[in-house]
Protein backbone atom coordinates (compact mmCIF):
# COMPACT_ATOMS: atom_id res chain seq x y z
CA UNK A 1 0.00 0.00 0.00
CA UNK A 2 1.35 3.25 -1.02
CA UNK A 3 2.15 5.38 2.31
CA UNK A 4 -0.25 8.08 1.55
CA UNK A 5 -3.10 5.62 1.96
CA UNK A 6 -1.48 3.74 4.78
CA UNK A 7 -2.01 7.33 6.41
CA UNK A 8 -4.81 7.82 5.21
CA UNK A 9 -6.28 4.52 6.67
CA UNK A 10 -4.67 5.03 10.12
CA UNK A 11 -5.81 8.77 10.20
CA UNK A 12 -9.36 6.90 9.81
CA UNK A 13 -8.85 3.80 12.37
CA UNK A 14 -7.96 6.17 15.03
CA UNK A 15 -11.26 8.33 14.39
CA UNK A 16 -13.12 4.68 14.16
CA UNK A 17 -11.70 4.02 17.93
CA UNK A 18 -12.87 7.69 19.20
CA UNK A 19 -15.93 7.09 17.56
CA UNK A 20 -15.99 3.12 19.60
CA UNK A 21 -15.48 5.21 22.45
CA UNK A 22 -18.22 7.27 22.45
CA UNK A 23 -20.63 4.90 21.88
CA UNK A 24 -19.38 3.39 24.75
CA UNK A 25 -19.88 6.51 26.72
CA UNK A 26 -23.68 6.96 25.23
CA UNK A 27 -24.46 3.25 26.79
CA UNK A 28 -22.68 4.35 29.95
CA UNK A 29 -25.00 7.29 30.09
CA UNK A 30 -28.50 5.45 29.46
CA UNK A 31 -28.59 7.14 25.84
CA UNK A 32 -31.69 5.63 23.72
CA UNK A 33 -31.20 2.50 22.00
CA UNK A 34 -32.15 3.47 18.59
CA UNK A 35 -29.67 6.12 19.33
CA UNK A 36 -27.14 4.23 19.78
CA UNK A 37 -27.86 1.60 17.04
CA UNK A 38 -27.45 4.41 14.69
CA UNK A 39 -23.83 5.43 15.66
CA UNK A 40 -23.18 1.81 15.23
CA UNK A 41 -24.09 1.26 11.96
CA UNK A 42 -22.00 4.66 11.34
CA UNK A 43 -18.98 3.23 12.50
CA UNK A 44 -20.08 -0.12 10.09
CA UNK A 45 -20.09 2.17 7.23
CA UNK A 46 -16.85 3.98 8.21
CA UNK A 47 -15.39 0.69 8.36
CA UNK A 48 -16.44 -0.33 4.94
CA UNK A 49 -14.85 2.83 3.79
CA UNK A 50 -11.61 2.11 4.73
CA UNK A 51 -11.56 -1.71 3.64
CA UNK A 52 -12.58 -0.02 0.18
CA UNK A 53 -9.39 2.33 0.49
CA UNK A 54 -7.45 -1.01 1.28
CA UNK A 55 -8.93 -3.20 -1.60
CA UNK A 56 -8.45 0.04 -4.13
CA UNK A 57 -4.72 -0.52 -3.32
CA UNK A 58 -4.73 -3.88 -3.24
CA UNK A 59 -5.85 -4.06 -6.82
CA UNK A 60 -3.54 -1.67 -7.92
CA UNK A 61 -0.60 -3.24 -6.80
CA UNK A 62 -0.57 -7.19 -5.44
CA UNK A 63 -3.71 -7.57 -7.95
CA UNK A 64 -1.90 -6.51 -10.69
CA UNK A 65 1.51 -7.69 -10.05
CA UNK A 66 0.38 -11.35 -9.52
CA UNK A 67 -2.17 -10.81 -12.42
CA UNK A 68 0.88 -9.62 -14.93
CA UNK A 69 3.44 -12.21 -13.50
CA UNK A 70 4.70 -15.57 -14.57
CA UNK A 71 2.90 -17.36 -11.88
CA UNK A 72 -0.16 -18.57 -12.57
CA UNK A 73 -0.78 -19.90 -8.61
CA UNK A 74 0.20 -16.70 -7.56
CA UNK A 75 -2.64 -15.07 -10.16
CA UNK A 76 -5.35 -17.89 -8.67
CA UNK A 77 -4.59 -16.81 -5.34
CA UNK A 78 -5.08 -13.45 -5.28
CA UNK A 79 -7.98 -13.92 -7.39
CA UNK A 80 -9.84 -16.41 -5.32
CA UNK A 81 -8.87 -13.83 -1.96
CA UNK A 82 -10.85 -11.25 -4.10
CA UNK A 83 -14.00 -13.79 -4.32
CA UNK A 84 -13.27 -14.43 -0.48
CA UNK A 85 -13.91 -10.40 0.19
CA UNK A 86 -16.43 -10.27 -2.24
CA UNK A 87 -19.08 -12.84 -0.80
CA UNK A 88 -17.85 -11.73 2.96
CA UNK A 89 -18.64 -8.02 1.89
CA UNK A 90 -22.28 -8.98 1.96
CA UNK A 91 -22.38 -11.11 5.20
CA UNK A 92 -21.85 -8.54 7.83
CA UNK B 1 -31.98 -1.40 28.89
CA UNK B 2 -31.12 -4.01 31.75
CA UNK B 3 -27.92 -3.30 33.37
CA UNK B 4 -26.59 -6.99 32.32
CA UNK B 5 -27.17 -6.32 29.04
CA UNK B 6 -25.70 -2.52 29.16
CA UNK B 7 -22.37 -4.20 30.89
CA UNK B 8 -22.66 -6.86 28.41
CA UNK B 9 -22.66 -4.23 25.35
CA UNK B 10 -20.03 -1.80 26.90
CA UNK B 11 -17.30 -5.25 27.12
CA UNK B 12 -17.91 -5.84 23.65
CA UNK B 13 -17.80 -2.21 22.55
CA UNK B 14 -14.05 -1.97 24.67
CA UNK B 15 -12.83 -5.54 22.69
CA UNK B 16 -13.58 -3.85 19.22
CA UNK B 17 -11.48 -0.81 20.46
CA UNK B 18 -8.66 -2.94 21.36
CA UNK B 19 -9.57 -4.79 17.89
CA UNK B 20 -9.40 -1.40 16.07
CA UNK B 21 -6.30 -0.77 17.35
CA UNK B 22 -5.05 -3.93 16.21
CA UNK B 23 -5.84 -3.25 12.80
CA UNK B 24 -4.24 0.42 12.96
CA UNK B 25 -0.76 -1.45 14.20
CA UNK B 26 -1.36 -3.99 11.05
CA UNK B 27 -1.08 -1.29 8.78
CA UNK B 28 1.92 0.49 10.83
CA UNK B 29 3.59 -2.52 10.06
CA UNK B 30 2.63 -3.71 6.70
CA UNK B 31 0.54 -6.57 6.93
CA UNK B 32 -0.78 -7.87 3.83
CA UNK B 33 -4.08 -6.07 2.27
CA UNK B 34 -6.34 -8.63 2.41
CA UNK B 35 -5.51 -9.79 6.05
CA UNK B 36 -6.42 -6.28 7.06
CA UNK B 37 -9.44 -6.54 5.62
CA UNK B 38 -10.68 -9.80 6.68
CA UNK B 39 -10.06 -8.18 10.94
CA UNK B 40 -12.00 -4.90 9.64
CA UNK B 41 -14.89 -7.25 8.62
CA UNK B 42 -14.49 -9.38 11.92
CA UNK B 43 -15.01 -6.03 13.29
CA UNK B 44 -17.93 -4.92 11.28
CA UNK B 45 -19.90 -8.66 12.41
CA UNK B 46 -19.21 -7.79 16.34
CA UNK B 47 -20.40 -4.30 15.69
CA UNK B 48 -23.45 -5.89 14.47
CA UNK B 49 -23.99 -8.37 17.62
CA UNK B 50 -23.80 -4.91 19.52
CA UNK B 51 -26.54 -3.70 17.36
CA UNK B 52 -28.23 -6.84 17.96
CA UNK B 53 -28.03 -6.87 21.58
CA UNK B 54 -29.22 -3.34 21.70
CA UNK B 55 -32.29 -3.69 19.41
CA UNK B 56 -33.02 -7.40 21.07
CA UNK B 57 -33.23 -5.11 24.63
CA UNK B 58 -35.49 -1.88 22.80
CA UNK B 59 -37.78 -4.55 21.70
CA UNK B 60 -38.91 -6.07 25.14
CA UNK B 61 -38.24 -2.86 26.59
CA UNK B 62 -38.96 0.82 24.53
CA UNK B 63 -41.32 -0.84 21.73
CA UNK B 64 -43.32 -3.42 23.77
CA UNK B 65 -43.97 -0.11 26.23
CA UNK B 66 -44.91 1.96 23.44
CA UNK B 67 -47.11 -0.49 20.94
CA UNK B 68 -48.85 -1.15 24.67
CA UNK B 69 -49.32 1.95 25.65
CA UNK B 70 -52.15 4.74 24.62
CA UNK B 71 -50.12 7.15 22.85
CA UNK B 72 -50.88 6.10 18.90
CA UNK B 73 -48.02 8.88 18.06
CA UNK B 74 -45.72 7.14 20.03
CA UNK B 75 -46.73 3.93 18.43
CA UNK B 76 -45.91 5.19 15.17
CA UNK B 77 -42.60 6.96 16.13
CA UNK B 78 -40.94 3.32 17.80
CA UNK B 79 -42.54 1.60 14.73
CA UNK B 80 -41.16 3.90 12.07
CA UNK B 81 -37.29 3.95 14.19
CA UNK B 82 -37.64 0.33 13.90
CA UNK B 83 -38.16 0.07 10.23
CA UNK B 84 -35.26 3.09 9.49
CA UNK B 85 -32.81 0.46 11.19
CA UNK B 86 -34.26 -2.43 9.57
CA UNK B 87 -33.45 -0.47 6.17
CA UNK B 88 -29.90 1.14 7.64
CA UNK B 89 -28.94 -2.72 8.22
CA UNK B 90 -28.65 -3.58 4.55
CA UNK B 91 -27.20 -0.47 3.56
CA UNK B 92 -23.50 -0.57 5.71
CA UNK C 1 -51.97 -7.44 5.60
CA UNK C 2 -53.78 -4.77 4.01
CA UNK C 3 -55.06 -5.42 0.47
CA UNK C 4 -53.54 -2.40 -1.05
CA UNK C 5 -49.68 -3.52 0.84
CA UNK C 6 -50.65 -6.91 -1.01
CA UNK C 7 -51.49 -5.68 -4.29
CA UNK C 8 -48.32 -3.41 -4.32
CA UNK C 9 -46.34 -6.11 -3.37
CA UNK C 10 -47.55 -8.53 -6.05
CA UNK C 11 -47.47 -5.98 -8.43
CA UNK C 12 -43.46 -5.39 -7.54
CA UNK C 13 -42.65 -9.11 -7.56
CA UNK C 14 -44.06 -9.54 -11.27
CA UNK C 15 -41.45 -6.58 -12.14
CA UNK C 16 -38.90 -8.37 -10.28
CA UNK C 17 -39.86 -11.41 -11.85
CA UNK C 18 -39.80 -9.44 -15.63
CA UNK C 19 -36.50 -8.33 -14.36
CA UNK C 20 -34.80 -11.52 -13.64
CA UNK C 21 -36.15 -13.31 -17.37
CA UNK C 22 -34.31 -9.63 -18.91
CA UNK C 23 -31.03 -10.86 -17.44
CA UNK C 24 -31.19 -14.08 -18.52
CA UNK C 25 -31.84 -12.45 -21.83
CA UNK C 26 -28.53 -10.57 -20.92
CA UNK C 27 -26.77 -13.44 -20.12
CA UNK C 28 -28.18 -15.80 -23.30
CA UNK C 29 -26.78 -12.80 -25.38
CA UNK C 30 -23.35 -12.36 -23.89
CA UNK C 31 -23.43 -9.06 -22.01
CA UNK C 32 -20.58 -7.38 -20.37
CA UNK C 33 -20.28 -8.99 -16.64
CA UNK C 34 -20.30 -6.17 -15.13
CA UNK C 35 -23.51 -4.86 -16.33
CA UNK C 36 -25.35 -8.07 -15.57
CA UNK C 37 -24.01 -7.79 -11.94
CA UNK C 38 -25.49 -4.20 -11.99
CA UNK C 39 -28.84 -5.65 -12.84
CA UNK C 40 -28.76 -8.56 -10.53
CA UNK C 41 -27.97 -5.57 -7.54
CA UNK C 42 -30.89 -3.75 -8.44
CA UNK C 43 -32.78 -6.37 -8.55
CA UNK C 44 -31.70 -7.17 -4.49
CA UNK C 45 -32.64 -3.79 -4.05
CA UNK C 46 -36.11 -4.01 -5.35
CA UNK C 47 -36.54 -7.25 -3.07
CA UNK C 48 -35.24 -5.53 -0.23
CA UNK C 49 -38.03 -2.83 -0.76
CA UNK C 50 -40.74 -5.71 -0.94
CA UNK C 51 -38.82 -6.84 2.80
CA UNK C 52 -39.82 -3.64 4.06
CA UNK C 53 -43.08 -3.12 2.57
CA UNK C 54 -43.77 -6.52 3.92
CA UNK C 55 -42.02 -5.56 7.46
CA UNK C 56 -44.05 -2.55 8.00
CA UNK C 57 -47.80 -3.55 7.68
CA UNK C 58 -46.26 -7.01 9.84
CA UNK C 59 -45.14 -4.53 12.72
CA UNK C 60 -48.54 -2.91 12.33
CA UNK C 61 -50.80 -5.49 12.71
CA UNK C 62 -49.52 -8.72 13.93
CA UNK C 63 -46.48 -7.53 16.05
CA UNK C 64 -48.74 -4.55 17.35
CA UNK C 65 -51.63 -7.05 18.18
CA UNK C 66 -49.33 -9.53 19.72
CA UNK C 67 -47.65 -7.15 21.69
CA UNK C 68 -51.05 -5.67 22.76
CA UNK C 69 -52.38 -8.84 23.70
CA UNK C 70 -52.58 -11.13 27.07
CA UNK C 71 -50.21 -13.77 25.64
CA UNK C 72 -46.50 -13.57 27.22
CA UNK C 73 -45.56 -16.26 24.52
CA UNK C 74 -47.17 -14.79 21.57
CA UNK C 75 -45.28 -11.68 22.28
CA UNK C 76 -42.12 -13.25 22.64
CA UNK C 77 -42.30 -14.56 19.22
CA UNK C 78 -42.75 -12.32 17.38
CA UNK C 79 -40.50 -9.93 18.80
CA UNK C 80 -37.90 -13.30 18.14
CA UNK C 81 -38.96 -13.36 14.79
CA UNK C 82 -38.23 -9.66 14.37
CA UNK C 83 -34.66 -10.54 15.62
CA UNK C 84 -34.60 -13.09 13.01
CA UNK C 85 -35.39 -10.75 9.75
CA UNK C 86 -32.67 -8.24 11.47
CA UNK C 87 -30.18 -10.74 11.75
CA UNK C 88 -31.03 -12.08 8.68
CA UNK C 89 -30.88 -9.01 6.26
CA UNK C 90 -27.47 -8.34 7.08
CA UNK C 91 -26.34 -11.43 5.77
CA UNK C 92 -27.56 -11.63 2.23
CA UNK D 1 -17.89 -16.06 -19.54
CA UNK D 2 -17.69 -19.76 -20.14
CA UNK D 3 -20.34 -21.38 -21.89
CA UNK D 4 -20.52 -24.16 -18.37
CA UNK D 5 -20.94 -21.08 -16.47
CA UNK D 6 -22.97 -18.51 -18.64
CA UNK D 7 -25.66 -22.29 -18.77
CA UNK D 8 -25.52 -22.69 -14.93
CA UNK D 9 -25.94 -18.86 -14.10
CA UNK D 10 -29.38 -18.98 -16.63
CA UNK D 11 -30.25 -22.15 -15.22
CA UNK D 12 -29.93 -20.74 -12.04
CA UNK D 13 -31.83 -17.25 -13.05
CA UNK D 14 -34.91 -19.83 -14.20
CA UNK D 15 -34.92 -21.05 -10.56
CA UNK D 16 -34.70 -17.65 -9.27
CA UNK D 17 -37.92 -16.45 -11.10
CA UNK D 18 -39.90 -19.75 -10.24
CA UNK D 19 -39.15 -18.88 -6.70
CA UNK D 20 -40.20 -15.32 -7.60
CA UNK D 21 -43.39 -16.54 -8.92
CA UNK D 22 -43.47 -18.74 -5.75
CA UNK D 23 -43.77 -15.93 -3.51
CA UNK D 24 -46.42 -14.28 -5.50
CA UNK D 25 -48.65 -16.93 -4.61
CA UNK D 26 -47.82 -16.72 -1.26
CA UNK D 27 -48.87 -13.05 -0.76
CA UNK D 28 -52.32 -13.68 -2.73
CA UNK D 29 -53.29 -16.73 -0.40
CA UNK D 30 -52.60 -14.95 2.68
CA UNK D 31 -49.43 -16.25 3.93
CA UNK D 32 -47.60 -14.95 7.47
CA UNK D 33 -45.36 -11.83 6.27
CA UNK D 34 -42.56 -13.18 8.38
CA UNK D 35 -42.46 -16.99 5.98
CA UNK D 36 -42.59 -14.22 3.31
CA UNK D 37 -39.87 -12.02 4.09
CA UNK D 38 -37.57 -15.49 4.85
CA UNK D 39 -38.53 -16.45 1.16
CA UNK D 40 -37.40 -13.17 0.08
CA UNK D 41 -34.40 -13.00 1.90
CA UNK D 42 -33.40 -16.55 0.18
CA UNK D 43 -33.64 -14.94 -3.23
CA UNK D 44 -31.47 -12.32 -2.17
CA UNK D 45 -28.77 -15.17 -1.11
CA UNK D 46 -29.49 -17.00 -4.19
CA UNK D 47 -29.48 -13.30 -6.23
CA UNK D 48 -25.65 -13.31 -4.23
CA UNK D 49 -24.58 -16.11 -5.25
CA UNK D 50 -25.34 -15.85 -9.10
CA UNK D 51 -23.25 -12.57 -9.05
CA UNK D 52 -20.45 -14.35 -7.34
CA UNK D 53 -20.33 -16.91 -10.25
CA UNK D 54 -20.34 -13.81 -12.87
CA UNK D 55 -17.68 -11.98 -10.83
CA UNK D 56 -15.12 -14.73 -10.99
CA UNK D 57 -15.98 -15.67 -14.07
CA UNK D 58 -15.00 -11.61 -14.93
CA UNK D 59 -11.71 -11.80 -12.98
CA UNK D 60 -10.55 -14.75 -14.92
CA UNK D 61 -11.49 -13.35 -17.78
CA UNK D 62 -11.73 -9.24 -18.89
CA UNK D 63 -9.50 -8.22 -15.76
CA UNK D 64 -7.25 -10.98 -16.41
CA UNK D 65 -6.78 -10.13 -20.11
CA UNK D 66 -6.75 -5.79 -19.24
CA UNK D 67 -4.29 -6.25 -16.43
CA UNK D 68 -2.38 -8.35 -18.86
CA UNK D 69 -2.69 -6.11 -21.69
CA UNK D 70 -0.77 -2.72 -22.10
CA UNK D 71 -3.38 -0.13 -22.28
CA UNK D 72 -3.19 1.47 -18.94
CA UNK D 73 -7.04 3.15 -19.31
CA UNK D 74 -8.47 -0.36 -19.73
CA UNK D 75 -6.60 -1.49 -16.59
CA UNK D 76 -7.93 1.66 -14.42
CA UNK D 77 -10.88 0.88 -16.25
CA UNK D 78 -11.71 -2.89 -15.00
CA UNK D 79 -10.24 -2.40 -11.36
CA UNK D 80 -12.39 0.82 -11.16
CA UNK D 81 -15.92 -1.28 -11.72
CA UNK D 82 -14.13 -4.06 -9.50
CA UNK D 83 -14.56 -1.33 -6.72
CA UNK D 84 -17.89 -0.06 -7.37
CA UNK D 85 -18.98 -3.88 -7.62
CA UNK D 86 -17.59 -4.14 -3.93
CA UNK D 87 -18.82 -1.12 -2.75
CA UNK D 88 -22.58 -1.55 -4.07
CA UNK D 89 -22.47 -5.06 -2.90
CA UNK D 90 -22.32 -4.13 0.84
CA UNK D 91 -25.88 -1.88 0.04
CA UNK D 92 -28.59 -4.08 -0.97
Amino acid sequence: MAQKDSDDVVRRLKSIEGHVRGVQRMVDEGAYCIDIVNQVVAIQRALKKVSGIMLDGHLHSCVTDAVRGPDAEAREQVLGELMQVFEASGKV
